[in-house]
């Protein structure tokens, strides 16, 4: 992923030295593994972990390339590795990866890194659930229009809206945990899995070290329905922050101007319209959702190896591991930051929710007229006719509002004063049942 | 779907009089709880049961297109279906949709549908389960090569292999489940979710009898984050299909001819070469699998509605719905089938697995010649050349098997007879870890 | 493809008669070069085109079905027709298909298909751009806000913004007309494409009668890049279709509200709201466009067959192949139809464009200043603060034009008096190169 | 990309230094058109380039750096670059950008960016057809199995098959260079598009000096579904390459073995199976032409910008922009070296493609049978039994070839004897036209 959407703590679960070390992780535990059980000697992992750890604790760039110095030659990554780590062994570096495989290191050294990375990014979301929380509650009560198909409907709080993307963040911080269960596994089998040449002890303590659970059947490589169900997780989440996104964009058109990004002192809007203030933070994220989603469609692909493994999923994964979580961790903590300071305009929804003459409230009106008597079809055409009479004269001089053209019409007048019109059509009537929706999303106090 | 490709029980989820029923369950119910509320008179919820529900029970053809007709000119499908409704209650069908929005029925009906398709898919993951188990008793210990890279690399069983699918389809037997939970909730809110004109003891009520749970907040929809989890959950089920159906092709492949799909009194194989039995079923299946993938894309996209709700998904949930359901189902179905009657041929897995003269045994060597004394670039090298001896003469005359080439190396004989070399290669060894496998997968009996 | 979104002329060409039809004319003038080189004998040619000729134009539901029972005997499409076929030629009908293979009919009928597909589809771009060259010369001058991230940018031309569209959609007729000619090849090669059993003048007589290309190296079937080819165009054409739709949902919003979807007379736009007019038409089509972009990934994944070929691309088109061209068809026909009747509202336009007191025309004033003689950073600086300070008091009783803002900074006063100003934002300014522009777009007249 | 799939010539192209010698060099070329037409005064032009050339010709890490410094600041990459160039140019710097965006400067800079990218995968697709002509006009006539579903079909050479394969690299080379086409334009239009504020003259010369088209109509930013076009064509060479490495894994298969990658001394195949010889440059392509096929997915979404622009789009290109060129130009170059140092066995291809006993000659008995004189329905059914007693019993001592078991059959024999079967047999035939389908490809000679 490019340095502008990389933090440092996932950048670096995927640094070369991040994954050696974990290599070398697993191949200490092996080795103490078959020391115990007595497949090498007790003295053999001794000198591997300490002959190796030092060297992986020390290990720099110059390492690095020393390490894809001799890959070059073997073309194999693992064996270039173990080159480079018996080095720092001696004699007993031939006790290391015995009836191993590359793909015991490379799956297992995998589910840890995915794993670290599902756990910031469950705090990400966390992030981003406590900001919308705060804000949610912030304005649990401050009146703004529902809106559907981008056309007023009726009123409600703008708190309510953010409790809607809460609970879809919270659901997304349930499906990251699953997710990371998915992938939480180790495989230390050996050749095609059979167990052949690596007793399965040895995988048993690598997984309890490690944290991870065993793979009941690999067959040499995890398999990868775990690692597509991860990064389609990945995709989901995404979705969310599209869609939250989306709705900043939305806020802070000209016309609605509800909500606004926060604008930086120095920030320059436009290099040419200078009083330009853009919603580029939410524009840039929205890029990044569909990068994440687009991510999901290899790893799809990546399921189906032949018999007991083909590598064509490694190049895939050395990019979309890194990348796929990278962006979205980026792509959360803007979001989180985002949404903490929101610029919100309370007078502003309340003149847009006032804006279309009342018309907002044609629901509430409908079911009245109903109840007083008229039947549904007739009540429905009287109100859709007075709320047309409105809207389609909005911002001419001698346009009436809803309630007037509404008791114009002798068949609503027949059934209803002002007086209860008006009662009707109070704005706290949609407000009733917000207690009990938060109480739902965030508990009750 | 076309009609190839669907099975009748998971077809009629998605009928138009599957659809309407479910609609009138939702209205009837809701009216149900408005009565015992007091929102609506008792005797209405009690016109609105005993009117509708032999107008659904009856309806054919004929009354699909009659709604068809009134939608044509209202352009709204809900008003269309309970103008139609209304035509069998009288009087009180006033009292229908009292505060309701079309999206709290289309919704709702849609998590029905939902759940009902993952039932399906999810017994049909059990058939395939079911007879991948049985093959694979059936072929614990039969021998077979395993391949990486489709290149032979060390002895598995046949049942081992099945195993591991078996696995694979039991993990995605639990992701159904996740997946079914996800979409089996009810919204019956009201325009933006607010409950501004219905109470949430309508959506409890309607919750409860049919099985959902009651959506925390809904804007008018249900999101689709939900919906978007379902359809990527059915892209890795898909891949499952694919990769198992990859087996099956590799198996049936001319040069290999380890196992061969089921093939039937006069089926013709080709229309111009008579000789041709061709894996045809794998091959659909890896197509329709690809086709459930696909669909995943468009639910993604879905998330992102804007504000309290826009349409945009609708189109695409009309045709993903049935159309993504209908394919797994068809998928996993001949999946399991072909299974079932895969006919396996272990005679010719154990000519394949000795045709390479031995090599396939070069890690048991490798390890036994590093334990030996030999150092482990020494013992590899050794190995490798062996191999490569045999390997690249395979076929010729003068081919030696690999223990000969081994033993005809002064530093493997310096440390390795022909006899102890004959017990490192001993297939038998590949298979003690057979029963620890299988009681991993299968339980212990 | 569900009806709903089927316009029958695209649907019949995806008919299980159509199709027999072309396989019938594929096997009739195959026979008839076969005669004509003396393969067969010339009155063989004569009795099956006199013998099937009539059976094929009289085909109807029942012939399909009996097409389907032999199928279900033989599991083979083709041989299932011939068979039909040949039940009305009698003894000559083993002339037909000589030499040839299913795939041969298969995949030339399916590029008979896909060209008259495509011939509906450019008309139907076609359409879209009448529509759109008639609106854009209608509003050629119709003063409106261009927007940048949703924000007032600075004046445009409505006819402009329509003309954009049409330019996208100009690309893409002429991208549909190339991958048209991708898929319009003909194969009839026989067995792994080698015409070992077929002269290739057959091929050349079939291809010439057919309007198609021969394909240079088929391999028993015509290379599936051609059709991922042609259905990655698709995906593209849906882009186009999601950019405008997405457009008019954008204008149609309540606090916008410069251009409308046409209401019928009748139309409900909600069960619950009557007040609502919503852009469903535009939200439909955003939906289609999602579907036809996901149809493209199994399409590209069909590519990679195994050898010379397998079927796994089959299933895969005999649902996208319909799907994706008769989903796009409607989804572009609505969209004509709905750009031909759209309502615009031109004094809204300009009601809007002047809604953020004159700010839009900071980047003139910026331009003037520095060719005044101010650095670009001063003036920068001071268009920007002078805009800010309108802006941020919108809606307030004080707040102050943009212009009154400027003069009132002494740096500015110093370079530029109020006529001067007033004349630097003039919105004609911002017209002068559109004749320019359209005369790029639709040539001079 | 990660560097593991970056060549240097291709990552050059997408470094700072690169862009930023572009973006100057439109920033200059555009002061030119300025002075020319006397927008600006005619020194000034001359200041901007004399003063940033060599400032650019310069740079390096530092000064990027130095503008990512800025731009922290300003949060405004043009902005900040200007200001970086504008230390060397001094008082006239204020001319320079007069009148533009910063999307005139970026999106005509990813034009050149991309142009330059397409003329590298231009002669990489060259490359490999290059390679693989080579390879045909060698195998021209080396007999192999043709196969369709992976089963045995008819003869075929191996040359015929490369000659496919160079086939659809060159239509792909073809597409690239319309792919090229479409991104091959310039904007410099100014604010949404109007050319407002800058004189069309100076697109016209920017354009011309940088050799692009001009974009006819630009609303502020090139639209995007050109660039989606040019990223589904990448998705669709992917597909080729895919489609070639799945031969090549195939071919290399322990059973098949006719066709090997180049193995180079010193390189261990496996870790743990020291005899291993795997297809790993085919895996590792298939997985990176998976990685370029998702990558289609955002730049399809990408089209469907907001009015005139909003910025998602960038963050999308600022990543798939330069991963989508360097993986797919890494994967060709592989490719090209792979097919021009593959070994190939044509003994084993003769031993395979006579392994099942002669049944693969099946339809040319088939033909010569019903023009004999039987039924096409008896001659099937001779056939299939023929071929099948032959093919059932393969492996075993009393295995009968095909040939023998015909003529044991009283309806072949009645009609056929040996001599004559003999010749309907002879695998010549199916090379006949071999010299056809050459000419056909490569033109002749």
């Amino acid at each position: 992923m490019v340095p502008r959407y990389s933090r440092p703590a996932m950048a670096e679960i995927w640094s070369p030295e991040t994954r050696y070390r974990i290599w070398f992780e697993i191949e200490a535990l092996a080795a103490e593994a078959m020391a115990e059980i007595g497949t090498i000697p007790a003295s053999a992992a001794i000198s591997i972990r300490q002959g190796g750890a030092p060297r992986v604790a020390a290990m720099g760039p110059a390492d690095v390339e020393r390490i894809d110095e001799i890959e070059r030659v073997t073309r194999h990554d693992v064996i270039a590795f173990l080159t480079w780590l018996g080095e720092g062994i001696g004699e007993d570096a031939r006790y290391m990866h015995q009836g191993l495989t590359s793909s015991d290191v490379l799956d297992t050294c995998l589910a840890v890194q995915m794993t670290r990375a599902a756990d910031l990014l469950i705090a990400d979301v966390e992030a981003v659930m406590a900001a919308l929380r705060a804000r949610a509650m912030e304005h649990k009560f401050t009146p703004t229009i529902g809106r559907s198909h981008g056309i007023h409907a009726e009123p409600t709080s703008f708190g309510l809206k953010l409790a809607g993307h809460y609970c879809e963040f919270a659901r997304n911080r349930e499906r990251l945990i699953a997710a990371r269960a998915e992938v939480a596994t180790c495989a230390i089998s050996g050749p095609v899995g059979t167990f052949a040449s690596v007793d399965p002890r040895v995988e048993a303590h690598v997984a309890k070290s490690l944290g991870l659970a065993i793979e009941p059947v690999s067959t040499q490589v995890i398999p990868r329905d775990r690692h597509a169900a991860f990064f389609a997780t990945l995709a989901v989440v995404a979705g969310a922050i599209e869609r939250l996104a989306t709705e900043v964009r939305h806020l802070q058109r000209s016309e609605v101007r509800e909500a606004e990004e926060f604008f930086h002192a120095g920030q320059k809007g436009s290099s040419s319209m200078p009083h330009k203030r853009n919603p580029v933070l939410s524009e840039n994220i929205t890029g990044l959702a569909r990068l994440v989603r687009g991510y999901a469609m290899p790893a799809l692909e990546n399921i189906t190896l032949w018999h007991e493994r083909d590598i064509s999923h490694s190049s895939v994964e050395r990019v979309i591991g890194p990348d796929a979580t990278i962006a979205l961790d980026f792509a959360l903590m803007r979001l989180a930051g985002m949404m903490e300071k929101l610029t919100v305009y309370p007078v502003r929804m309340t003149e847009n929710l006032e804006g279309l003459g009342g018309v907002v409230h044609s629901q509430k009106v409908l079911l009245a007229l109903t109840q007083a008597g008229l039947s549904r079809e007739d009540s429905y055409a009287a109100v859709q006719q007075a709320a047309m009479a409105t809207w389609l004269k909005l911002g001419q001089p001698d346009v009436k509002s809803f309630a007037e053209n509404l008791l114009a019409r002798p068949e609503v007048a027949a059934v209803m004063d002002a007086a209860t019109l008006s009662r009707v059509m109070d704005p706290q009537l949609d407000f009733r049942h917000v207690e009990t929706i938060f109480a739902r999303v965030f508990g009750t106090a």
